[in-house]
């Protein structure tokens, strides 16, 4: 009999954790340097907030919610995306009352879309995202945008690419959407069943079709960017100059078109352009979302925020072969020899780590030679020895694995004696 | 239309959030201490999991789990705990053949059980827990119940009891086994339902059964210590032995029955004396599950662990009133007045980000007198000052909120002069 993970999810074992720790690390200290704060959401919702907040007519709607029931009969869905969540969390605790506005909020959560697994897609994933909400300023579209680009920067990628577009304001959207239909509809039957669908659902997301993409309509739809009425271009163009005042590279494309039903003005994605990252390059998306909180209950309230993929993100830093820093060498390793001895490394050891020192101990009755080599596994930084001469004399004998050189430290003055050997220790 | 979060779950509001990650980061950075390291599961498993590694006899098993059909068809069920989950980890990586034995794990992670909601006790639930697989020896028990006890204490936490027990060996329990039987079995008919069907699944647990509690036959019922073997026995007085060299003080309660059907040798829980915390005081639980693993299709490989709710320990933390370190003060913020300074005010803010200086400026179009008061509501130690006259000779005005002061720094030597302030910044 062997249990493994189900299908499309995967474990974080020790050697990865450390990854994770550091990229998610990093990501906070910008959130903070950015003034967003975290919010967690339940993993699960009533279904209705996915249907509404994410929309009906779309794929992760349609084909790949986890959705079940409780045992009170209840309809719920694992969260398969961000926004719709943190929103009805913004609605139920009326964040819109809040005197500092706009809301600026960051996540971590783990997703779940029922989808064909394969590298860079699983049905558990691991996203960071940001949500601000109550402001329609264009300057919060570039800043969500900085924050964004600003994590692969300082992570270390530099093959990244940010594409933006502009999906207007209602009126321009439904023009838009017009002239989509229009364009389209003599041929839809040569479009793919999603399509068809998509033309009179949403027919801006036949542009997105993966399916479609190489019909020759495609490259004759009309643009968006042809139907922004004047308040739209006027938007769109102050989020441009935001980005160039802080030096970020953008390319417009007017393809772009996020799978949410409620985006309108800025959508963006960033890519990798790394080689070898594989097929699935798109590593953030997001865009503005003015409306959905009224949609699920609230007052009318702008919205915009992204999220952001971090099995990709660790494997484009793989794929660009960024080191990630890890401190793996240990403090302090505690030899003993004896029952004695033990007894009294169970107490130095628990001193040490007290005072916010690193140390281990053997568990496993390894013999002293034992003890030094998993000391060495451990890449410890000092092994302190403790046998019965020792004990006798209440001292312990610290060897430094660097130079080699041994001192004898009274027991009762270990804990100080390592404080200065490691330089203060490593604070509390 | 309103939506709310699910029945027993909670959202993590902003000024929450920073508690938990105060709380997270204090626990992460004893794990350390101790030489553990993370491991992250999925969310659900194979219902298989948690039958196996539970136990099919377990309310939790029986009574209390999500468990729900994907698209595909298999049963997967949302982790009620941590054991079975990283045990299956464990045997599917083979993590029993890293050189560096015991494996010492710690995880923080939301488990789910369908109860009953009330205080304490959540459907959606945060645990911090540890696992230690791959050593038998009594110091690892020991060590982990001291890794608990110094959460508890470096959190400011005083009243706070051990309390322990032994289960003693596979002998032991078997002897005790039939003891219970033979003392229960004519009292049979006066037990409640579930304790008739566990005297013949696992009468132990008749032991823990809060109905029957006071039932004539509990305080007569045959103790565990007296049935404990001579190995057991000493295995426990080590364990003892070893707590007492740490200074830890514990109770030993032969009544004190864990729910996994696993648990042999030492099982420990943890409580709250605090006045005012409630009916359920209990912090954190475990215990020692030699046998888990190879019922998970592992080697023989003996584990002990334990789980801590965080919703709990952040109840005690109130209820003591400790209080909790938070700084809430921003960096700087920048006050622009006028088109032209607005975008300058992007730059500056861009690049004090940038360098690991916290700052924020206004976005809703707000009058200087508002965004002073913004910058006050965000407890700004520093105002930055940026209106046309400024921007004509390319300075900026930085206001110390703490003094008062101010001063003019060149535009091109904020960020510098800002580091200077804040005593080098944030760091990176």
């Amino acid at each position: 009999m062997s249990l493994s993970a189900p299908r499309g999810t995967a474990d974080i074992l020790p050697k990865d954790a450390k990854k994770w720790q550091y990229v998610e690390q990093q990501i906070k200290s910008i959130c903070d340097n950015y003034n967003y704060q975290e919010i967690r959401t339940p993993l699960f919702e009533h279904t209705e907030v996915f249907q509404r907040g994410v929309g009906d007519s779309t794929d992760i709607v349609q084909k790949e919610m986890y959705t079940f029931e409780d045992r009170g009969g209840r309809s719920l869905t694992l969260r398969p995306e961000g926004t719709a969540a943190v929103s009805r969390a913004f609605v139920e605790h009326k964040l819109f009352g809040e005197p500092n506005q706009p809301v600026k909020l960051y996540y971590f959560a783990q997703m779940f879309r029922y989808e064909r697994p394969q590298k860079g897609r699983m049905r558990q994933l691991n996203q960071f995202g940001v949500e601000v909400l109550g402001s329609a300023s264009p300057s919060v579209d570039a800043e969500v945008i900085d924050l964004a680009m600003t994590v692969y920067r300082k992570l270390g990628l530099s093959s990244i690419k940010l594409v933006i577009n502009s999906l207007g304001d209602k009126e321009s959207r439904t023009n838009h959407r017009n002239a989509l239909v229009e364009h389209f509809s003599p041929h839809k039957h040569e479009l793919c069943a999603d399509c068809q669908t998509r033309l009179s659902q949403n027919p801006l997301r036949v542009l997105d079709c993966k399916k479609d993409r190489d019909h020759p309509a495609m490259k004759t739809a009309p643009s968006i960017l042809d139907y922004l009425n004047e308040e739209s271009k006027e938007y769109f163009e102050q989020v441009k100059t935001n980005l160039t005042a802080m030096g970020i590279q953008y390319v417009v494309d007017p393809n772009l078109v996020r799978g949410l039903d409620y985006y309108n003005h800025t959508a963006f994605e960033i890519m990798s352009d790394a080689e070898g990252f594989g097929a699935i390059t798109t590593l953030a998306g997001g865009g503005r979302y003015n409306g959905l909180i009224e949609e699920l209950g609230g007052p009318n309230t702008p919205g915009i925020g992204f999220g952001m993929g971090l099995e990709r993100l660790l494997m484009a830093l793989e794929a660009e072969k960024v080191e990630i820093p890890l401190d793996d060498a240990l403090d302090c390793y505690v030899v003993a020899v004896g029952n004695k001895a033990e007894l009294e490394a169970v107490k130095v050891v628990h001193q040490l780590r007290n005072e916010g020192i690193q140390a281990d101990k053997d568990y496993q009755n390894r013999k002293m030679k034992g003890q030094f080599k998993a000391a060495d596994r451990l890449q410890a930084k000092y092994v302190l020895i403790l046998g019965e001469s020792e004990l006798e004399r209440q001292v312990i004998n610290v060897k430094s694995m660097g130079t080699g050189e041994q001192t004898e430290v009274s027991l009762g003055n270990i804990v100080e004696a390592m404080k200065g050997y490691l330089q203060g220790g490593k604070g509390e």
